[in-house]
């Protein structure tokens, strides 16, 4: 590492997405990892916890209140929510902050407290957070101090509508988003149905209804779009793979104005990238990588639309994202240490 | 076998859903295989081409031509579709057929060609057809020579609508249907993208837009029922899996009304399982198995409802809802053979 | 149900192989399931424990200690081992009994005690046992009140090796048996390592170098048969599938007299089916099924050979295997309720 | 690409070696593709053929006959074998090519001819030809101009064994390896096995009796070691899983001597890690990387011990290797572009 390199720290190393970030930052070529934590792995290795790091030499897992924190110039916060408000909190209030939990991400604190059971715990905080789809809200994450990482769901869904709310091409009350997802966007937590002998070879949708926390992120982003208040359907859906979100968007509008809408609004964008028009994503060229893949196919019924858009939900969805916008709250280039390509097949 | 079993044939026995058939089959009381075909694979045993079931005494397959069809009871024809149309216009015409392929299931004609691209070549044949979903069509079924089944998302599709258009407690030109399917469906055919490296751990949309041969089939049925012109949209997604269809489908009408009409409508079928209001299915827990779940459950947007069929491709799509029609005609208990419990994990 | 059903109990139904036996018993025509246990989830239907068996009429779950046993015929004991003891310790000592665990399968209690760490805490009962196996004890299984169920993986290598031992026609200090085991073998156990996350796209040895409790029983068999102490090397793997064990056993000896051995011993049975010389089978043609398919090829050095044996853990492994000895415990044929095809695709 | 960038040609490029290739070279810092081969996708796009790799801008693929290859420093070669023979025979004699193909792995002819079915049709090639098994032929490779890539199972063998061969510490006749291979090894070509349908949820040994061509170069690598005819007994397996080798090998020696040997020749290798005694590889540790991961336990049996290793066949396996040796050939660092983190989960 160069003595010019920034010095990161990770909160939450033991999770996927915790690991996604050390795998990202061990080829970054400005960032140096000074602290890991994990509080009930504290005192092991990362390469014990997590084997495919084994070669790389980090810093022992710590308890958070353990670690040492001076000289870091940026911490990634991989916490559960709820955790994650009280130990930013307690953090050195200069300290430029990477959260990847939902606790920030809500602007409005009684939409937090609807989706997320009980009243937020760092109200001010919250105030100073920038939402972080890195691609809409680059200045403001720029000059951010805490940044609060989009959930990969709401960013998968976003990638494939915000620039047609904004355009105005389609049907704003008229918006379904059936999504797939892998199954290592549930974390790495001990749950019956994400078991391999329960969920290979099985695919079945989840939160259905309107009751997934994400549905929090599509209001807020697309009602302050478009200036009013907006509700999409949404319907989760847990997949037999281990990486991957395909959100399949039922839009009413046309097709060819649609596309040439997201092709020129994503034009410049390094990992946004709009396949031709009738052209569909999949998980697998997206996987382990940064980009977004968007697809527009137009459908028989005149008027109606198909937009689908597929991530990896642990690099662009969550670790990937988190460290795009490390990249510009630290002055450096967005895209540094993120253009892997994809690990196909 | 007893001496009052029926004796049937398999034409295209060397795919998947004709060894299928054969597995299903295998342990119906009533009935005998005394012959199968193959075109390709002929001379070869079965047991050679699918060592899954090697433990049954079958009969060698043969080319078409070369089988003795005398003392047939009835033929399955699990052949693709234009093969079908002039093989079973080749057999006795008093003999009875229950075929697997598309050829028989329109019954207007110019909707045949242009969904499969060509005109009919037995046009006579298709009249006398049935359409073959089994529930909606017993009465013509039990009476029908030829029997056309169902296509497996076409059949998905159905199960979770055609109770809710007959009752009109949806709005009929608000229905979208989201389909999930494993890839058995796509056949034993070498085609790249059924590759496993291809398709593990990745999904995708296909034959998105309204360009689904099913879709023919729900444009029949559902006019029919409806008495005037229904166009569903319809987007099929492949999914790394083996086995099972799961259609979200999204409706504008009231969840619970929904719920209780389907469920009165299912209430004595052996095979349409309505879970409880607010649960939803999975592939997992029909695998392998003849039985269709079935759930509903509103949205927070008032006036609009998913319902959810998930089933055995393989099995309930296709071999299963044969074997079905089958019991019917040749006047056997419909359910005969075909209450095996799905296989989880 | 017949009048002349036997009432059945099943104790730990909430598990893999609980539910397996559920699934067998469904279409079983002399069995009736009268009482089902499963402590932590006491209370709940069956159903919605394992939706895949909602279409059956089952009771409801209960607490061991609460169930009405009058009247059983055959309790199957699909508890975790050393639950297992104390469990059967209680039951009405002329109550016929076929368990699933590990209790009973060690006919030394002190190599019990080495294997599984503690003292056996019925060795009266452990007496009376009979081992499960049900190709080489069927008479003491006939005559028996309590089967001790073979392992999963002591069956698939007893299989691949028992009549070659015994025939001694390889070096019976030769042995190798290199396994392949999918997942559901591990259970319903919340584990990190059993995650669909951490599994699907990786394989691995487990309980290497000779540490492996199933080597009780290979020990213990093995030696039985040849006079004198045997001892084989044993690594097995984990592989991410759901249903399967596929062991390949490495010996010294003829090829042919290998294969001739075992073809003629197996040659009356069922559900060992010995594939032609050469030919290898695979986990995917047993799948759901009671059939075990065994195959050898010899090397191209000399007098090496390899025997490889591939069943379904949850059916022949365990929950058919019972079955098929319930079968014999209660007079019935042994196959009866057994001779289901596998499922593939 | 700055100016010293060398400038590389990939033949063969629309397979999964090819494409790993240009994935693991797209974040090079020091190598340029300017031209791409594939015969029977000539004129499309790379990024059509392989949508993963669509966000980078590659030269469109062409014919070999059609290519420039002026100025090219190297090419990879990563076509079927035979086809690579004549293929490089008509190339440039100065040019530099690293054969990822079989073609030039065996330095006899006659062996070759053996194994491969048919005469070396470049036999002076051949003698010029160097194995490249990177961390074994090191100065070799640097002076070379022709590399011969190892094959992804024997390169796993050896990694495991040639240390101990070298040493002496194990039974050099007494050498089993039974191999756990992913599908992709078996390249996207269109075979019925290799379907998801066939693959998924099932394994099984393929090429066993001692018929898989990848013996010819164990045969020849440790029978140069040695100093006399070893020959290893090899089973390969095929697992539901797109990319992963592990090799457990059964030999005879002190598990800890072992261990020793092989950390001590290991201690230097960026790629080749050995776990601490006791502890075993997973394939999902290396997934994406081209790190090899090497365990040693012994076993219960007093004198034998059990080496696994995993590594990911298209990249330590092939692509990577392949790019490890040009590496070496362009006299720069060897691990440049190759020290990405495995992607896990």
């Amino acid at each position: 590492m160069s003595d010019t390199s920034c010095r990161i720290a990770v909160l939450g190393a033991s999770g996927y997405t915790g690991a996604e970030l050390v795998r990202l930052i061990a080829t970054h070529p400005a960032l140096e990892i000074v602290a890991l934590s994990a509080d009930r792995k504290a005192g092991q290795e990362m390469g014990a916890v997590f084997p495919h790091l084994r070669h790389l030499d980090l810093p022992t897992l710590q308890r958070i209140e353990e670690l040492d924190l001076s000289g870091v110039d940026l911490v990634f916060c991989a916490l559960p929510h709820a955790t994650s408000q009280s130990v930013i909190s307690a953090l050195p209030s200069d300290l430029k902050v990477v959260d990847l939990s939902a606790d920030f991400r809500l602007r409005n604190l009684a939409a937090y407290e609807t989706w997320y059971g009980k009243p937020h715990s760092a109200p001010d905080l919250q105030k100073e957070a920038v939402y972080g789809l890195t691609e809409f809200y680059r200045a403001e994450i720029r000059a951010a101090r805490l940044v609060a990482c989009t959930g990969c769901n709401a960013a998968t869904g976003q990638f494939a509508l915000r620039p047609l709310i904004e355009a105005e091409v389609i049907d704003l009350d008229e918006i379904i988003i059936d999504l797939k997802a892998a199954v290592s966007g549930a974390g790495r937590s001990l749950k019956e149905n994400l078991l391999h002998a329960e969920l290979s070879e099985g695919y079945h949708p989840y939160a259905a209804g309107g009751t997934h926390r994400h549905l929090g992120e599509f209001d807020q982003e697309f009602s302050a779009i478009a200036g009013r208040e907006i509700r999409v359907q949404f319907t989760p859906h847990l997949i037999p793979a281990n990486r991957g979100i395909l959100a399949t968007v039922y839009v009413r509008g046309d097709g060819a104005q649609i596309h040439t809408t997201l092709a020129q609004a994503y034009a410049e964008e390094p990992f946004l990238q709009v396949l031709p028009m009738g052209e569909l994503p999949s998980t697998r060229h997206v996987r382990g990588s940064n980009f977004c893949h968007i697809g527009v196919v137009g459908d028989r019924i005149a008027g109606r639309a198909v937009v689908v858009a597929a991530l990896d939900n642990l690099t662009k969805g969550s670790s990937g994202q988190a460290l795009q916008n490390a990249n510009l709250m630290l002055g450096m280039e967005e895209t540094m240490g993120l253009v892997l390509a994809p690990v196909f097949p």
